[in-house]
């Protein structure tokens, strides 16, 4: 079966999220090399702003009264819920932005939701399905740093993927990407290569966990 | 001077988030009568999905190289910093939606924060100016209840509002805005009522704070 794959970042090149992500898929390939991968590019080819509250609206509206992009809003939710439905592992690779939740993620996500399939009343979805979450800091966010506390899009996230929809989910984070990028950091230069080269690693591990989902 | 006022609401009538804004406006708007009210909807016209990866990647390219998109997205995230920049007073009316931020009001602070005027490295732009949250949330998230801490969107507003642009902000919480609607939460519309009513004090109160800005 599948694996569906998420990238939410805006960039065309140099996405950390994206190299950080193909490693985790690059693992999950290596068993899988005849599999299909479902992919949502929602950084760069990002959902209407408008079809989140079309299809809100939609579900309150009997089918003969739905204006024709209400109709799109709906069928393009129930396109990205048969993404999800039919794959059996999960990948998302999500940067951090402004502190907060990639907006275009948000805006997947909020979509997904209006398909009666995916809506929380629904249940958890995809219970127990494996997934990986790489996401991706410019600065560093731990304990001590200045920016602690500062992350306010993982709790999030793992709210929706694991508490509402019910993946059995493991998390790759990777810290300091702007190093070598602004110049103001350049101190921090080893501990960043350092980051970053474990991250890499727990990538491929968190790879493994997807491959497990085939052999159940 | 003006009010700012935003609104995320994705609903067309019967917004209890726009309907407590209207309460801090009026206590505002009394000692105001002349005042212009600067508005932005951004539940209902959304900014383009693209206009925020549009103007971030505007701010690394020479402007005789940018695209027309490109050059409408810097133009845009112009104007609303100028929307916030020449008003005194701030309102912000926005409901948590699938346990996070709104999409809109995400997409807004991003663009926002590409214009250089409000970008976190220009320091707090917004410095002392009084403002007002109103947030919206149609369960209970409160000690003791299954949804303590699944309210996953004001500490990122408070960080972005407080913190990174340097507001003096009250905020208003209304919550159980779904009793009356939803029949499963038929039993609490005593408590829904009580916390309306105060939410609705609470928004007379700090319609005041925003006065106070004026005589300074």
């Amino acid at each position: 079966m599948p694996l569906f794959r998420l990238d939410a970042s805006i960039r065309t090149e140099g996405s950390v999220s994206r190299a950080i992500a193909d490693i985790v898929e690059g693992t999950w390939r290596h068993d899988n090399p005849e599999a299909k991968v479902i992919t949502r590019h929602v950084g760069l080819e990002p959902l209407p702003a408008t079809a989140w509250a079309e299809s809100v609206v939609a579900d309150r509206t009997h089918e003969e009264a739905m204006t024709t992009s209400q109709k799109a809003a709906v069928a393009l939710a129930a396109t990205l819920t048969e993404e999800l439905l039919e794959s059996d592992a999960y990948l998302f690779a999500v940067p951090l932005y402004n502190f907060g939740v990639s907006q275009h993620f948000k805006a997947w996500v909020d979509l997904v939701l209006t398909d009666p399939r995916m809506a929380s009343r629904a249940g958890q979805a995809l219970k127990d399905r494996p997934a990986v979450l790489v996401v991706v800091r410019g600065g560093a966010y731990g304990p001590g740093t200045p920016r602690e506390g500062w992350d306010h899009a993982v709790g999030w996230m793992r709210r929706i993927l694991e508490d509402v929809w019910g993946l059995d989910l493991r998390v790759v984070e990777s810290e300091f990407t702007l190093v070598g990028v602004n110049p103001a950091l350049d101190e921090f230069k080893d501990l960043a290569a350092q980051m970053r080269a474990e991250a890499e690693r727990l990538a491929a591990e968190h790879g493994r966990h997807l491959v497990g989902a085939l052999t159940h």
